[in-house]
Formats: C-alpha cells, structure tokens, sequence
C-alpha cells in the first residue's frame, strides 16, 4: 500500500513543483483511445502504445480535472491510513464536499481513477478505491485463506465450509487477502456464465464426480473474478475452461478472460489468462447435439462479423465456428442442454467435451 | 414433499377422470387479475379474491394447457423421486420434448408453475422447481443450520466462518434446508438495499459495534430472500428494519417485504413481515442530513402519487413523508450519505436513526 501512495504522492509533488516554478501545471496519461490500444502477439493480450494526452490548466476544464487529482489523491491518502476502502459510488459521492472539484457524474470519477492506475501501474484496489462486490462465486475442492476485516487468517474450503451456495469471491483477491492453500484432486476449473447452470452443476454434484472447481462468473466477469481466475488458475497449473451460451456475447466474455478488454488494457497482464480454452456451448454443438435454438438477430449478426475481425479470434477454430453460425442463423442458451434432461450435461454433454479437449 | 406430489396427482387424477367419464376436462385456478387482488387488513398482506378462472378443453388453446399441464405435473414427480430440481429456465427447455407440449416462451411455463402453486397451496419449491440463486446475502451473529447436497447438517456462523463476503441466502430457506440456531446478542436484523452499502456496514464493523444482523437484499428482493428475512424475524424476534434508498421504487421494496406483492399474492402469509419497519432513507433524511439528491424524473413523480392510494402506504408517516418528497422534489441514494465521510452511516446517521426508533 505504502509504495501505491508513495506514487500518489510523487504526482502531486509534480503538480506542486510546476505551480511553485511559476509553470502552468500539466500531467500527460496515455491516450485511451481505440487507435492507441494494440494486441500484443508475444503476450497475447491487449495493451496501450506509446501515444500521451496532456491535461493541461492552460483551460478551465484542465485545471478543474488538476484539482480533483489532488483532492482524490488526498482523500486515498487519508484511507490508507485509517485502513478503509470506498466504493466508486462512495467515491463520487464523497466529491460532494470538495466544493469546486466536485465530480459532474460518477463516469468522471471512474475514469480519474482508470488514469492513475494507467500513470501510477498500480491497481485501484492499491488505492483501496472497488466496485461493488458482484456475487461471483466458486465452489469445489480447493482451501484458501482469507485475510479477514480484523487481519486474521481465516482458513475456508470452498465446499465443506461455506454451504452449496459456495464461497463469494470478493472485490480484492491479492495476495494480502487471498492466498491458496490446497486444490486437493482437482482436474480443470470451469467458469461458468449462468447462474442456472452452475447451480445444475452443483446440484448433479460435477464438482465431486469430475473434480472440477466451479466458478459462477455472473455474465460479463468482473475484474475481481478475472484477477482471482488467473492467480487460481497460476497457483493450481489446472486447465481453465470457460461454459458459456453460444452467442457472440459469451465468445466476448471468453475472450475477456483469456485476452483482456480494451477498457482494462492496461492491467491485461495481471486479468487475463491466454491459456483458458473455450469449452462451449459452440455452434458445432447446436448441430452435433440438436440443441433448441433462435434465430441470430441483426445485432448478433454484426457482432459476430466483427469477431471475424478481432485479432483475439483469428485462429481456424474460431474463424470456422463463427462462419458455421452465421450460416445456420442459430445461437444457443447453455441451459437448452436441458432438453434432454437435467443430467444430460453432467452425464454426457461436458464429460464428451472434456475428453475432446483431453482434460481429466 | 410426499403431500405436494400428492396434491398434483389430485390435479391429474381429476382430469383423467373427466376424461373417462366422457367429459370435456376443465381446471378452475383463481383469477389472477388485478381486481381479484384484496388487501387483508386483517393480516395486512395482499391475497387473492374469490374469483375463478376455468381452463377448459373445449378451445384448442385451453386444451395444450391441460396438456402441458400433465406433462409437468409428471416431470415433478420424476424429479422428487430423484431428489432433483429445476430451474424455471431448465424447465422451459425441458418442455422442448414434450411435443404437443412445449412452452411457447419462459412466460408460459413461470405463470403455469403460480397457478399450481395457487391451486394446491404448495410453494414452487416443494415441486422442485426454482429461480436461479439471485446473491442475497447475510452477515452478522447469526448461526444456522444448513443440509447440505448430500443431506448432511453444517452448522455455519455467518460470520466467523465464511469469510467477509458473508453467507449466501440459498433459493430454498424452508426448514428442510435451514435452520436458525442462535442469535447471540443481535439486537436487530438490517435489510439493505445496495451491495455498496452492505459493503460499507460490514467495513465499518456495523455489524460488531452495533449488533446488526446485516442483509444485502439485491435491489428488489427475490422470494427466497423475502422468505429468510420473515423466519429469521421469527425465530429470533428481532425487528426487522429496511435501509434503502428514498424513491419510490425503494418504497416498494419496503411493502413488498412488510406487506407482500401483487405477483406472489398467494403467498404472502409465508413472504410478508408486517412488522419490518422503513429506517431510510426518508424524505425528511434529505432536508434533515442535507444530502446530495436528484431532481424527481417524470416517472418518479407519478409513482409517488401511485403510492399515495396504495393501502399499504395509508400510515400518516408514509403519508406525511411522500408529500413531503413531491413538495422537496428530490430523491436521495443511501450512499449519498458518503457527502459525510467514509463512516457517517456508521457514526452518526444510523445510531440517530435506531435512536429515534427505540432499536438497540
């Protein structure tokens, strides 16, 4: 925590020094634009180029932005010593008393602090700045400890410990709140993007009779469940698996987890895990297992061409997937396995699919 | 579970029996219109009137129903002698090998599965059937016990052993599944609206400093949610408290959880705490506490006035406090409260507030 503030602190001292030196004070971030963001092939994840945006007091709106830098540098400094964290929501709200540094909409403050994680390389976590916890979740056999709200370990299983509703992976899951113990037999982590079928999992017990760790990853995965994905998947050497819905949204959510999201270029190297395949549901599976369908809308359309243009998604296996869908017209929910039974994805679908992949 | 089974089968005994006695087959369910809807002042929760509704056999769009109707009335059965269930998503999907059967869309099969419940007296979930877990959660001094997949008892402190994100309300809280062991020295249960505020209560150690037994709630409550926060009311006599937002669409948060909805009208004897009582944020917090607010939308405006004729809001505070909020023309977030600092709710906004309602 300490060198996160130390930087803080070193970008108003910047500030200082320009208006002490009779200089109009000025701070340069990278520009966040779509045309500075590169996919970087070596790595395999997105990240910024080189191109700088100076904001500059010279104008009105710049030297209100300079101001609110300084009020929330000052306002993360002081949580930092009183051991407390703020929501963005909180955040904003807290604005209300810095009088003529008040944020407009909480997107101003959001992207504040996205600028001094960009100029500081540290994390917003670092600044105990989160969002709201999300409800994502694991249950399956792995041991970690939890760092609790009074600083003592706290030692959970993520099965015999917590109840079949499994254990809420918080906002911060560093090495100073989480650390992983033990993932007894487990053979792959599997996220999940439906609540439905991670509850289908774990009620027909997949945890358990394939040794998978389940993560429910709520749609969309928050930053905090990619982070703990990746350090999971880091700590255990276990494949990572994503089950998803056929339907280009799911492929985004895949290729979030494995690749990165332009929106968190520049933390790619601590969020994504390049080496997480893609389990399903795929439009091969609409065929193979006549899964129940719909026809793809005009908006899934354009979606699924602009994949075909992603560097995330230029291998063959992709390129032949996303052709297939836009040929049959159809996507797929992964609860449709459902179909033929409620035991039909744990007993057949899945189990079929990892051998495929050669996993367990 | 046997008497819920049981009680289907009546349903499916009755039609085979019109049918071999050459009648055309019929089922009368409640009329589930707005105008068979009753507000019991008596046990002050919403209930159906008398009116009935017959499905009949004699149009061809009555006929499917009766037929989807013995479908599913068997697929329960099979799913209680397996000790499965479903989700409400699943069992649409299920319906795909029906045939003649099938859902025409989620609609259909949800309302289908109200109108057993309605018929037979029985909850959704004693046919096994379910919504997906919605993330509610719970932390404080509470001990439960919960039987796990497996059918084996876990005692669970929902706060020293699961770990700063809390326990998990599962989607069924019946005594099958949940048990309330012990309080300790809770003195009452928060209900609370946002997860950034749930979150900040448990940072600040509301929970410890103050004996609050603290429920996120997720917005609008799920019945599960609903269902726990009545028992834990009851098992431990605590008063139950909503701490939410002043809009109205928070106000009906409160009166669905202390009166019940319109939707689960059915049901509200086994959802509703009458007792729970609205903590804040009021009208009057805004002027009182100053606190960052929003001009009223259009929607806003009309809703409060809606809430206005609702017999569930004919109190004198309610009253006093909507007109109050049309003449101010402002709304308030819970976390506005964060204008104040980190810990004002903590510090000064609630004791105030539990103060001036003799709680604690």
């Amino acid at each position: 925590m300490a060198s996160a503030v130390t930087e803080l602190e070193e970008i108003a001292a910047q500030i200082y020094e320009q208006l002490s030196t009779g200089k109009i004070p000025e701070m340069a971030v990278p520009t966040r634009s779509k045309n500075n963001i590169i996919f970087d092939e070596k790595s395999k994840v997105w990240k910024y180029g080189n191109s700088e945006t100076t904001r500059t007091a010279k104008k009105l709106d710049g030297a209100y932005m300079l101001l609110r830098t300084t009020y929330l540098l000052d306002f993360i400094r002081e949580m930092s010593t009183q051991s407390k964290s703020s929501t963005l929501r909180e955040l904003y709200y807290i604005s209300e008393a810095w009088d003529l540094g008040k944020f407009h909409a909480q997107d101003e403050s959001n992207k504040l602090i996205e600028d001094l994680e960009i100029v500081t390389h540290f994390q917003r976590e670092d600044f105990k700045i989160r969002p709201e916890e999300d409800g994502a979740k694991v249950l399956g056999d792995v041991t970690l400890t939890e760092i609790n709200r009074k600083g003592q370990p706290m030692k959970i299983n993520c099965r015999n410990d917590v109840g079949d509703t499994g254990y809420n992976i918080p906002y911060n899951v560093e090495e100073n709140k989480i650390t992983f113990d033990d993932f007894g037999k487990s053979t792959c982590i599997i996220a999940i993007e439906t609540g439905g079928m991670f509850d289908r999992l774990v009620e027909n017990g997949f945890d358990e009779t394939h040794e998978a760790i389940l993560v429910h990853i709520k749609g969309q995965p928050a930053r905090s469940t990619r982070r703990f994905l990746q350090r999971m998947h880091q700590a255990s050497g276990l494949p990572l698996l994503l089950f998803t819905d056929a339907d280009p949204w799911s492929y985004r959510i895949y290729s979030s987890v494995a690749y990165g999201a332009i929106k968190t270029a520049h933390i790619s190297h601590i969020l994504a895990t390049p080496s997480a395949r893609y389990l399903g549901v795929t439009p091969s599976d609409i065929i193979n297992y006549e899964l129940p369908a719909d026809e793809l809308s005009d908006r899934d359309k354009s979606a699924l061409k602009s994949i075909l243009t992603d560097p995330r998604f230029k291998s063959k296996y992709w390129r032949n997937e996303i052709e297939l869908q836009l040929e049959i017209n159809k996507k797929s929910e992964q609860q449709a396995l459902a179909k033929y039974g409620l035991d039909f994805v744990t007993n057949t679908y899945l189990p079929e699919k990892l051998k495929e992949m050669n996993i367990g």
